[in-house]
């Protein structure tokens, strides 16, 4: 008996896949992936629907939902990240659901203690052997760290392993082991290389971003936090890939030995490991080829789940070993409560990935943010969506200063010591605004189309419809 | 907070240990451990009883396990093999409840599936970090791989690292991961390394094991299976190890290049990894320092889980796909039915492990073992103990000929075909009794002391209990 299926269409079929059905996906391959757009495709040939995707995170190259929604065939979504193509559409009300936002480390708990089960889970493995011990680490699409699928792989009703690179079993170096997988489907090509590694992960030029992350790395310096044993998470954003780098340079001059580093991984992470800032990197993700790479062919740089990673109900994460992190926000408030998931339009555009989870995790939670964006300021009165909550944001970094949140008094203390310049949010609000102008509230229907579930379980926001005028600009 | 507990007391009340509990035990430290002794030593003082022990497998090193028992500690066991000092006490009956048999792949499998549940889990651990990400890799008490932990952790209630060796976070090369540790406790040493690679792997000299292994070998060779892509198990006993030698030489002459070879490892093993007869190891536990080694270094040498090596309800296993395996046997009967639990006298003197379970999945499942041992019989008409059923086996090897099941047609032309001496089971028993004469059954009490459980969830057999005159010699 072999697990290799004749095809994705067999492979459905022998899962006993059904209307109603939750489907799961990882996204290790990023705007590249194929992988979710030809099961969907396989999918809607066996006239199946009012399926419920349950994807960690959901690019523009998966387009093609759009119709699968319309159709239909597609009727909830489950998710961590919509990128802007998807999410406007469905911040504009085309699906019969909301959809349920969760956070990378909220996802896998989910999925393990059975409050988000799964029928099907479909795992893209850039390298698999025919009884589907699989990898990211080598073939042609390799992705590296497959992380976010370790849940969907072992707690899923079926598991299908979707590979272009059937190798002999069997695969020694595999990250999901047979035991969880009941068919292999063999592809011509799971992804597009170009996209697997997709370009967030060039470091900035810009002036302002760049005045900013030297603002974020001499805060890390200040708090004290940065010495032997320092443990770093950072963004593959420009300014985040800039924080690190000055934070190399600071760590490398001071000959500060860190503990490990928490990837999502870059090229530049790579760097800091090679130069010896850390001992290890513990990556769930891949953000680009070098990345790949050396999670393929270097010991201390190690792959690990999801759970591992931020699962709220793991009895213990790399997260909460974190020092320091340092994240992005469309908007903040006033509260420090940070939006990742809405424009200032009130369009879907992003998600938690594990944003709310490194912030609840690390000791020092630095948020490094221009004071506006095109225009529109990102510190605000009031964030349109809470993504998350301001109790676990420690510091708030812009061009034009940095304010503490005033629950750590003694952070404050400690950074006004180093000649840091250290402001109110408020200020910093009035000076958004007071080079942008007071922004409208878009206005909203009154459906809700998203919900945000947050580590404790409870809802901590939830995203209305965007109407034909909800757009200011 | 921190995982690491003061003592290994504090531990197990902050696992809230009471009485009427299952813990459970893994034996990757072989005769050399020492966490089950220093547990149920630590559980005495806490005036807990009537507690069932979950142990992989029970060595002599654990004979403080019998005053635990009669003072009412321990009134249960489940494990996959009980040596000859404890076991024979428990033919006895000083055991209140029958010892439950599992082999090792139906053990993790009753622990997943929730039909033998574990409330506190005990890894003994060769290296830890503060978090329980553990490894059996390094450390002075180093046993390589925790193949059979791996369950344990996962499923228990609680799931406590006992180690001699606290490492700084994060522990690279985890192999059971923190996210399923609650406790962790450190203790001065978690075995003695002379006894964690017990002898039971030196190569035998008495010729007629190694006129038995010869055959062993020329039966693998002429059943067709000895090609590319070979996959191979043997055992650790001296006649298994010399059919691996006859094996590797003949795969060297003929330049076979095999795919992988399943462990249990022996430094022998190891060997013909290195000199290319095989892709990979596959291994659930390491039986001497050679394959310690290899396993922290040697990439191709790769840990598993036993869930993973031979579970009957994992989506697929190793074990599944081997061609040839090499099995000893206490007893075997005219059905091919075999014995490894109990001796001729019906005491217990070993357990299943893997025997059930590599005998139903490879192609190919030899018994070797001599015509009679200490002047008994080893051919019988009838096994006293069936710890693996005879339609899973296809070949028996002695010194005085080779006997295939007659399930086995096909093979049976190919190895008579190959000149190989074979005859029938039946005359092997024949010439077993005439050289030894006809060995009187043991008079057993009515009481069952043990029940064996077979990989289709069914109780295969029951072990009664001896007298004080059962031994016949």
């Amino acid at each position: 008996m072999t697990k290799v299926a004749a095809s994705l269409e067999e492979a459905l079929i022998a899962c006993g896949l059904k209307s109603g059905m939750v489907i799961s996906f990882h996204h290790h391959l990023r705007n590249g992936d194929y992988v979710l757009n030809k099961v969907l495709e396989a999918v809607a040939k066996l006239g199946i629907g009012d399926l419920t995707v349950n994807a960690s995170s959901i690019f523009d190259a998966h387009a093609p939902l759009l119709t699968h929604i319309k159709n239909g065939l597609v009727t909830g979504i489950e998710t961590n990240y919509i990128s802007p193509l998807v999410g406007r559409a469905i911040s504009g009300g085309i699906l019969k659901k909301p959809v349920i936002f969760r956070s990378h480390g909220t996802r896998p708990s989910d999925i393990e203690t059975g409050k988000s089960p799964v029928d099907v889970a479909f795992i893209a493995a850039p390298s698999s052997d025919k009884q589907g011990n699989c990898s990211g680490k080598t073939g042609k699409s390799a992705c590296g760290a497959l992380g976010y699928a370790f849940a969907d792989a072992m707690y899923a009703k079926k598991t299908v392993v979707v590979t272009d690179n059937l190798v002999e079993y069997p695969l020694r170096d595999f990250s999901i082991s047979e035991i969880y997988v009941d068919h292999v489907a063999v592809v011509d090509a799971i992804g597009d290389p170009q996209g697997i590694v997709s370009g967030t992960t060039r470091m900035t030029r810009d002036p302002v971003a760049l005045r900013i992350a030297d603002l974020a790395a001499r805060v890390i310096s200040a708090s004290g936090l940065l010495k032997d044993g320092f443990s770093f998470q950072t963004g593959a954003g420009g300014a985040s890939l800039a924080v690190g780098r000055s934070i190399q340079r600071i760590m490398l001059e001071k000959g500060i030995k860190g503990s490990f580093a928490l990837g999502g991984t870059t090229g530049y992470l790579v760097e800091m490991l090679e130069a010896g800032c850390f001992e290890s990197i513990l990556d769930v993700q891949c953000f680009d080829l070098k990345a790949v790479e050396s999670l393929h062919l270097n010991p201390r740089h190690v792959e690990i789940s999801a759970s591992h990673y931020a699962s709220p109900t793991a009895k213990s994460t790399a997260a909460q070993r974190l020092d320091a992190v340092v994240l992005g926000a469309t908007q903040i408030d006033v509260d420090f409560n940070v939006n990742v998931h809405t424009d200032s339009n009130g369009y879907i555009i992003g998600g938690s990935g594990g944003h709310s989870d490194v912030a609840a995790g690390a000791k020092l939670a630095i948020v490094a943010a221009p004071l506006s964006r095109a225009r529109l300021p990102i510190v605000v009165d009031r964030a349109l969506t809470i993504t998350t909550p301001g109790k676990t944001i420690d510091v708030l970094v812009t061009q034009c200063g940095v304010a503490v949140n005033p629950r750590q008094e003694e952070l404050r203390q400690r950074l006004a010591e180093s000649g840091l310049p250290l402001t109110d949010i408020e200020d910093l609000r009035k000076m958004a605004e007071g080079i942008n102008g007071v922004p409208q509230k878009p206005k909203l229907g009154d459906r809700v189309v998203a919900r945000v579930k947050y580590r404790d379980g409870a809802f901590i926001d939830e995203i209305l419809q965007t109407l034909p005028d909800s757009r200011r600009l």
